[in-house]
Formats: C-alpha cells, sequence, structure tokens
C-alpha cells in the first residue's frame, strides 16, 4: 500500500487541512510562492522556501561551495520570478558536517552573494547549525509585486496558447554528464549543459515584464520537468493540454552524450525556465512587443478543456498521454 | 588550528561581509529576527528562521511527530516574542526518510497548527523533500510589529536591571531524563520537565507587552542558555554583566534526579524564557505594571560598564567570571 502517491498528493493533503480564507493571505499553501498583502502596504509580499539536501539534490564532488552557492539561491528567485515578483531579501539555514572549512563556507555565502543569482535580494539573516549527515541547506526569498500584478499556476483557460522561455532539457544533459564522471569537459557543448545545471539563471526579470504585460494567464517555473509542472498549472488551471513535440525548445547537442533531448526536454528537471498561457487572441501581440534582450520564447502547445489530460502529439499528429516522469521525492515510496 | 571559534564568530564573520545599509532593512544579521520596513507599510515586518535536525536537535524516540511540530513552530515564534513581534506567518520545509508514514507528517502539522505553538501565525506555505539522513525540519516564520515598537539585544546601558521570565534549567532538566531513558515519568515535577522540554511555550504576549511598555531597553530570548545568550546580548550592547547567583528562578525539582539546579540554569538551553534589560530608574514602575497574568518574572543582575565581561556573584559577595558554556552548535569543532 503507498504511504502517499506523491508529493503533489501529499501537499494537496495540507493545503485541504491547513488553509485559511483571510484577508491577508491572498494565496497561500500549493503555488510557487504565498502571496500576502501587508496592512496598508501598496504592494504584495510573496514568500517562497526551497531546500537542497546533499546526496538528494546534489553532490559535494559534482560542484563547488560557489556554484552550490548560487544555485541553492537562484532557485528560490526562480519561484519569485514564475510570480513575476521582485526579489527583495531572503534567509539561509545552512547545516554542515565537521571537516567543512571556514574557507567552503565563505565561498558558499560569496555565491549567494552574486547578482545573477540573488537578483538584487539581500541576505537578512539565517540559522547555522552542525550536521551529522551531510550538508543540508534551507532557503526563504522575499519578493514584492509590482503594481500589484502576479501570476499564479491557476488563470489558463482552454484555448491559451503555451509558452516557454530558453531552451529545455539543457541542465538535465549536464547531470548526467556529472553522473558519467564527466566534470571538466573540454567541448562546449558539454561545459555549457554542466553550466546550466551548476549555474541556473532565475527568469525574474522575464518573470516580471511577462506579469506586467497583462497578457499571460497563467505561469510556473519548470524546476521538476515539463511533464511534473505541466500537470500542476493544469490542476491549478482546470484544464488539459496538449503539447507538439516538434516545437520543443530542445538541447539537440545531448544527442552526442546519447541522450534523447526531447525526453530531456520533457522529463528532465531543473531547466528553471518559465511556462506560461497566453490568450490566443493576444499571442500575436505578446510576441511582437516580447523585448529581444530576454531569453527567447517558443509556443510548445496549448491548454485544452479536458481537465487534468495532458497529450503530446508527435509529427504525423498521432496523440500519445505524457506520462508524468519529472522528479517527484516521493515517487519512489509510492 | 580552529575552522572556527564559534557559531557567534562565525556570524559576524557573515555580517562583516554581507551586512547592507539600505533603508528597506532596518536590522540584518545579527538578531532574533531581521526588521524589514516594507514600502507604504504601517508596521516592521520581522523574519527569523530555525533548523532542527533529527540526531542534533532532537531524536524521534525521546518524542511523537506532534510534540515535534508543536516545538519547532514554537521555537521560531519565540525568537518573534523576543522583538516584541506580533507572530503572522511560517512556512516549513520538511525533509523525511523513507518509512515516514502518512499519519506521521499529518500528526506533525497537527502540531504545528496548535495555537500554543504557533500563536495565531498562519502556516503559508513550504517545501517537501525525501531524506537520507533523518528527518530535518527548516521553519521561517514572519511576524509585524505593533506601533513600530521593537526590541533589539542592543540597547541595553551599564546599570540596567537584568529581568527573566518564567523558570530557567527546566528544559535542560527535561531533556536529562529523556537521555537517562526516563521517557514516561509518574511524578508531577519530572512529567512538568519534561514537558517544558517537549512543548516550550513561546512568549509572545509577554515580549509584545514588554515592548509595547516603553520600559525596556533590550530582550533577546533564551534559547541556547544564559551563559551563552546573556554575552550576546552584552556584545550588541556593549556592556558587560553582572549575575546574582541567588536570585536565579531556578528549577529546584532537578535535585530529585541528581542535577545542579543553578547550572542548568546558567548553561541549560531550550527554556525559551525572555531576558530583558530595564534602566534602574524605571523598574519599580515596570514590576507594578507587569500584569500578573504572564509568568513572573524576576531580577537577576545589571548591565555593567565593563564591556564583555559576564560575572556571576556568588553568596558573601564572591564574584567568578561565567564561563559561556550554553549550547553552540560548533563549540566541539575549535
Amino acid at each position: 500500500m503507498p504511504k502517499f502517491a506523491s508529493e503533489n498528493r501529499l501537499i494537496q493533503l495540507l493545503r485541504d487541512r491547513y488553509s485559511i480564507n483571510v484577508p491577508l493571505i491572498k494565496k497561500g499553501i500549493g503555488d510557487d510562492a504565498a502571496v500576502i498583502r501587508p496592512k496598508h502596504a501598496g504592494e504584495y509580499l510573496l514568500i517562497t522556501t526551497d531546500m537542497l539536501l546533499e546526496g538528494i539534490d546534489f553532490r559535494r564532488e559534482w560542484t563547488d561551495p560557489r556554484r552550490l552557492g548560487f544555485k541553492s539561491v537562484a532557485v528560490n528567485m526562480s519561484d519569485l520570478a514564475a510570480m513575476g515578483a521582485k526579489p527583495l531579501f531572503f534567509t539561509v539555514s545552512l547545516a554542515i558536517p565537521s571537516g567543512i572549512s571556514r574557507r567552503w563556507i565563505m565561498d558558499f555565502y560569496d555565491g549567494m552573494a552574486e547578482p545573477d543569482s540573488n537578483k538584487g535580494a539581500y541576505l537578512i539573516g539565517g540559522d547555522l547549525s552542525r550536521s551529522e549527515n551531510g550538508i543540508m541547506i534551507s532557503i526563504t526569498a522575499l519578493g514584492e509585486s509590482l503594481n500589484r500584478k502576479v501570476l499564479y499556476r491557476s488563470g489558463g483557460k482552454a484555448g491559451d496558447i503555451l509558452y516557454v522561455t530558453g531552451v529545455l532539457g539543457r541542465s538535465a544533459a549536464g547531470l548526467k554528464l556529472l553522473q558519467d564522471g564527466c566534470l571538466h569537459p573540454k567541448s562546449r557543448s558539454r561545459q555549457e549543459a554542466i553550466r546550466a545545471h551548476q549555474r541556473p539563471e532565475p527568469r525574474c526579470e522575464t518573470g516580471i515584464w511577462l506579469a506586467q504585460s497583462g497578457l499571460v494567464h497563467c505561469m510556473i517555473d519548470l524546476s521538476d520537468g515539463v511533464s511534473t509542472d505541466l500537470p500542476r498549472m493544469c490542476a491549478a488551471s482546470g484544464t488539459g493540454a496538449e503539447i507538439f513535440r516538434n516545437d520543443l525548445p530542445i538541447f539537440k547537442e545531448a544527442r552526442e552524450w546519447e541522450c534523447d533531448p526531447v525526453e530531456l526536454a520533457l522529463h528532465g528537471g531543473e531547466d528553471f525556465e518559465l511556462l506560461f498561457a497566453v490568450p490566443k487572441s493576444k499571442s500575436r501581440l505578446l510576441e511582437n512587443r516580447y523585448p529581444s534582450k530576454y531569453p527567447e520564447i517558443k509556443r510548445i502547445g496549448r491548454l485544452t478543456p479536458d481537465s487534468g489530460k495532458i497529450w503530446i502529439t508527435e509529427p504525423g499528429n498521432k496523440r500519445l498521454r505524457l506520462m508524468d516522469l519529472g522528479y517527484d521525492h516521493f515517487r519512489l515510496q509510492s
């Protein structure tokens, strides 16, 4: 008997049990960030938290403290990006086993201080602990809305066009190299893949622009893969979706190391790109107005009326159900 | 060679390196909570975060999920109490090893939902992860000031009278019982000690009253013990201190299980009582006005001009330097 079916199911249980309807909380459990309306404040405050554990989320031998600090903060900022919020602050809780030097710790914090990681947010506090079991990092990030415009996972409508920013599957291709022991490759494509995995860039400016544009119905960041995050958006919006296989912005170079770029694009996690839905009538306008300085956006499909059903359409119009094979902490337990 | 001398020293290093002077941040790294001034907001926002790790901060066999949830949130609320802030929200990151049941998780969250633990704050989000190494809990709590009155560790002046709330050393006495395998004692005093360890009550109402009174110079919560937390207050205030051994509100009953109540009161952690300093001229007024419904307060000493020096005065006026023997995550590494 399964202990619990999935991370999604567990979060749903918690939401059903602990959600509270008070004016102060605009959005509680269940989106990329919680949205708070502080008394007398002009803007909403957004709060998100993410944990990174050695052995689960990273391995010390595949990274260095600076890159680890960079990524730990970046993945939290990506949650703010997904709501269109401006990063303001973050706190860091760090548990370290004996044998970690002061130099290691300082390098770790220096990585978090990089502007490409924290996107202008300030470190304001945290907690330090000794650990008997590897490094544990827990970060909480706070951001604010601009003009009270925030995007949720919900709000998508059947017929909306689905877009993603950037390239999908590149981070997973980099992880594959590290798993294969290829830590310092010479080829540019391999370096690019590893960099995408180690130093993901949160799409904060893009997320803010999309939220401010008024042309987007809903948004989520791709932390666990399209096949896991798209169903989350559909569940929140009460829609299904159809993805066109040939339209995915894949990382072709992954073929060089025997990976299927389409599989990586669908199921690979940690791209930290944005997935968003735009009403069909406004999609041209959005494409025309979208600033060229931001990462390229690409149509990859559309939202459909059949709630919860996610299809992938192959060339020749063959339709298959998309299996949710993205990252789920608890899948193996079910 | 020491890697780092102590937790205090490490936090000081981080503060020196990453503190930033911007109007938005009223207080960053280095107090019980960070203090933020959101744009247009009438009140300050306070943020604190605390981690609890299995094997370091708790043992599964010494508690149950409900009590663990209760304590995890309570210790964060105690940090808000120490600033005089009203608890508003909290997020919970939880990493769990395989073998933990859904029932366990629900009981854990039910403990966090108890009003005596969360003091009215709402759960608004979090992160869930699998763990290969025991249970890890990281909580971030947010609160707000009332009338912009917040108390810091700093602000104490030589001559101020030092007070504490409640009884000191009771939680450490309870921990001793658990360590000795006495998990379900029959005697009332033993039950009381274990309860103090497992279900500490954050002094939020008292902290708010003290901050609002306008009679208090500085405050800190006793999470690591008087001998560790008082030097933190003195360092922030630029003072020394003198404690009168006979004035400590000790937990006498601990003698029944061969503990020295004075040692526990000085060096035992996790009492989560409040330690605060009041100008001598206002101490009578404070004592007269202090509401009887709150935990009793007791004078235990005074702040002195000799910066950083902490004395304990024994009966017969013998003065000894107080050794910092409270809880420090990194002491063993130095």
